[in-house]
């Protein structure tokens, strides 16, 4: 759950969250602030050609949205480096099986950190909602997710030590 | 080491590509394409208030940059999705102590495939050089680097499960 997508300022950074998201193993990402057709298009392209299952959703309530999915059973993370440093707090993460997580947004209104189960922090140091979602996803798929792979979309990928070979799979 | 900086487009990401590398225990940040005050300045800002000695250093020949920190005994590390997936080469990495990690820019020329020492997959599906290098940092620093202290700067933040607590050392 982004919070406060401003457009055109928060464009880019949106979308490379969206894919960090989308790549790491989240199923959806949701999104409030200003509606965004060309964030929902630029995402929703890296699906059809990739494949998965990834959607983005925009929500016009987002405090609202964020009581239901809590009552649905979802653990809600808030990640700020004002939280708790998520090394003293994943073994107690990793026996649940839901999440939301939410990140900011310039400035996160203070009813998120009192609303979420954790308040987390990826580091105590400013850095970027991308990099503190991506080590949160890769520490609660511990390391899996990197693996995953994705049905549907017409590109592959072959890894290879030296060389360039992306693959599409419609040829 | 980011290749192909463009004002304004990358201005955002690149801002966020060297917070995540600063705060996840790289001790310098490259970047070549355009020369960018403005970026230098809101890394050296980020360093002024919250401490620690992350430089930032424009190159204007990035190859031939590359090519000498490789003599000089680097590791010289690509981050690509076309390359060999983290999981199967990690250990190999870990038995090394410096590194250039080197991000692109929209398109990479392709000397710097064979430049590397490695191609590095964070995954093989299309996200962000953010979360790839946060994920990177991460793996190789085996998580302590979440724990790192940063000396001087006139900010600290104390965690705690609710609530915001950022402190000001100076008051």
């Amino acid at each position: 759950m982004r919070l406060g997508h401003r457009v055109p300022r928060d464009q880019r950074v949106s979308t490379h969250l969206a894919l960090a998201a989308r790549a790491l193993g989240a199923s959806k990402m949701f999104y409030s602030g200003m509606r965004d057709p060309e964030f929902e298009e630029s995402v929703e392209k890296v699906r059809r050609n990739w494949g998965g299952n990834f959607k983005l959703e925009y929500i016009v309530d987002p405090i609202d949205f964020v009581r239901r999915v809590k009552s649905m059973g979802y653990m809600i993370i808030h990640l700020t480096m004002y939280g708790i440093p998520l090394n003293h707090i994943l073994d107690e993460l990793l026996k649940h099986e839901k999440f939301l997580v939410i990140v900011g947004g310039e400035k996160v209104p203070s009813q998120y950190f009192y609303i979420s189960d954790y308040n987390v922090a990826i580091g105590s140091q400013p850095h970027s909602e991308i990099s503190a979602l991506a080590i949160f996803l890769d520490r609660i798929f511990q390391g899996v997710e990197l693996d995953f792979q994705f049905s549907g979309g017409i590109f592959r990928v072959v890894n290879a030590k030296k060389g360039k070979y992306p693959i599409n799979i419609k040829d």
